[in-house]
């Protein structure tokens, strides 16, 4: 097991004895793969403005990893993890934020998502009416 | 080789190690977009062992951004990027390292990626007969 893994392992072992009352979330075990290593979670998601990815140059592209830890140039990456735990890398399962008013503009962007969540394939892509549609779809993952 | 030619190629040598970073790649304009901004490039790289991206589990997952700066969890993210550049994010031609030996053992690896190179789609899957066959495909890439 590398370093970094054995270190989360170890960390992870010894909060859940010291605390273990205070909450799971936080303190859950990593995501072991079958290799017995922590499963990735690695993401690109990129945004561009027309009706179909296959036609659209990607304006904007940022990474998202939340495994072992949350990083990349994604703005708000633990935020953005966080979301996609609650729906276990489901993105058609993020639900859109209320009270979010947007024009009915239409000046439609698409979004894609590509890589792996707990070492599982993700493809996933969605067109929006316009930018402020995209970014009340969820709390924070297509804010970007 | 003469004396005089010799120190000619050692000159020429020092005055590309000098003097190569300062000229044409940092210097290079940035990859202008149709927004006006630079246009991005973020990928995932994912392998696991089988045959097929399709039926097979990601054991490992790295992201690389090559724009505006290289970063991500790439294990040495400059250097890649480094070798992208040369082939223009063309996955396909990067060459085979010279020199490497490896078993002829049959324990299959596929690698994938994913996301945008300048703002276009990139979908790149390989299935190598062993991970030291992987590692000896391109130079810093597929080492991960």
């Amino acid at each position: 097991m590398p370093t970094t893994a054995r270190w989360a392992a170890t960390l992870t072992l010894t909060a859940t004895a010291v605390c273990g009352p205070l909450g799971t979330t936080a303190l859950a075990a990593p995501d072991l793969g079958p290799s017995g290593l922590y499963a990735p979670s690695a993401l690109v998601l990129t945004m561009g403005h027309g009706q179909s990815a296959a036609t659209v140059t990607a304006e904007r592209a940022v990474t998202l990893n939340c495994a072992p830890t949350a990083s990349g140039t994604h703005p708000d990456a633990p935020r953005a993890c966080a979301e996609l735990r609650l729906t276990d890398g489901d993105f058609s399962a993020l639900s859109v934020r209320a009270g979010v008013m947007c024009t009915k503009e239409f000046d439609p962007v698409v979004v894609t998502v590509d890589g792996v969540w707990k070492g599982k394939r993700v493809a996933f892509e969605r067109t929006f009416a316009n930018e402020c549609v995209k970014n009340s779809y969820g709390m924070t993952v297509f804010t970007f």
